[in-house]
């Protein structure tokens, strides 16, 4: 018996704080995963690096491998407690966009839900514009369209190697993020039932 | 030698109305599959169900088991005569978007055809609003465009998996349903080229 | 160590164009592939086909080897050159949209950057009325958003069973095609690093 959620969106879509607020309220016991975290913790041990943007320099055979250790440890800790991996359906980098889970990561980790917190473009860019203290990639609408289109193409794909459903959460201005909120927490919610 | 169709749609879209009508003019014979209705029959063969809505209620495994038995029996009537299976790319449930059709099943049934009907989410949104009989979600035409645009991904993915080509039929108000009818005809009369 | 990488994008957004002007900046001497001529080649030496147009006739099962046994060779080529194969994410065909690569060819291929070169759809509607000499499908720009969506997806799904990189370049009229050109060169010349 194991529960994953998997909680995806793209940067300034407010994921971080709806999964923070979600975390509070919810009446399962939740273990946050940011799968990047486990990534520099596998890499420090092999002995491959010391600082963590080292990570994504190791060649990519190596950074799979990684990968897939950090998927097979993911899925034993889902056999004692609910998970919950904070991460990226795509990340725009500069050479490109990057699927977040490789084809056998996600064949290992299986999730039972995808979620996507999504926003309109022009909420995204105007939550951008405020949060000035991140060092974040200045994007057109049109862009931001674009890497939420794609994520939403991926977590089509993530669903049909692990059986996931896709949940979208919509963060707009004007619906509140207390019923965003509440979208996660339901979803949350239904590790009680399932480690019952 | 066997020809399979699979016509999806959201609901709203006229999907039923155009397949209907298309089977009357088209000049193959092709048995029409409900995809449900063939799981219910499965289901209550294995002395598991009595009602149809207890098909849903069983475990994930179960289900995916029955799925895979609809697939090979579909495979097996393929055989005889051209299918045209009505179905969803995916299925919007109140816990997220489902895809409609595994991995192992759709390698199964490996379809030479994926139809998708579409229209415009205002259109969708105005037929839903007249068609009061029908307990259809409510939902707005940011959720209907994207629930477009995750079939168009699915079918994307289901393509991979079957090399299935993608029929996009538009049924657009001002372009009237003859012109969308006699577009799905085309294809289904490619069976009988296929059969001959 | 090999280099490929796929430039995708639909008819009339400029990527012949683009291509040109970017193979003769980039550092990197890179073989470009048409992976249709290729495919025609193979057939002629199999004795299959006389005319070019004779491929696409040929039965399912023998073009699906044909396109496996020119992966095969553009595997062998990758080996001693860096690679840019000129081609299609979905080709529209009068049957439906059907994928550039199937799983097994792409799984062979496996590039490391899938291009995809994007315009808004009234800029390649305007491109394509002003390129009369060429013979091209008159599309709405719905038909147009549509078919550069499902491109999206299709090289999420590639990416997916490959680990390529999705580098979208946009060409819009008032960026300049010099913009639009140095993005690929910058891809391109990574080949130079790749296989020094």
């Amino acid at each position: 018996m194991s529960f994953v959620v998997m909680i995806t969106g793209i940067p300034g879509v407010g994921k971080s704080t709806i999964t923070k607020m979600a975390l509070k309220i919810t009446k399962a016991k939740f273990r946050l995963i940011n799968f990047g975290d486990l990534m520099f913790n596998v890499a420090v041990e092999k002995g491959l690096v010391k600082h963590r943007d080292e990570v994504r320099k190791l060649d990519p055979i190596t950074q799979k491998e990684i990968q897939l250790e950090v998927a097979r440890r993911i899925l034993s800790m889902a056999e004692k407690e609910p998970i919950l991996i904070d991460t990226h359906a795509t990340i725009k980098t500069p050479k490109g966009y990057l699927l977040g889970f490789p084809l056998e990561v996600i064949e290992t980790i299986r999730p039972d839900f995808i979620v996507i917190i999504e926003a309109t473009p022009s909420e995204i860019l105007g939550r951008r514009l405020r949060d000035l203290k991140r060092d974040r990639d200045v994007e057109t609408e049109e862009q931001i369209q674009r890497h939420q289109d794609l994520n939403r193409a991926a977590a089509i794909t993530y669903a049909m190697h692990s059986d996931a459903l896709i949940k979208v959460i919509e963060n707009h201005e004007d619906k509140g993020l207390d019923e965003a909120v509440a979208e996660l927490v339901e979803i949350l919610d239904m590790a009680v039932m399932d480690h019952a």
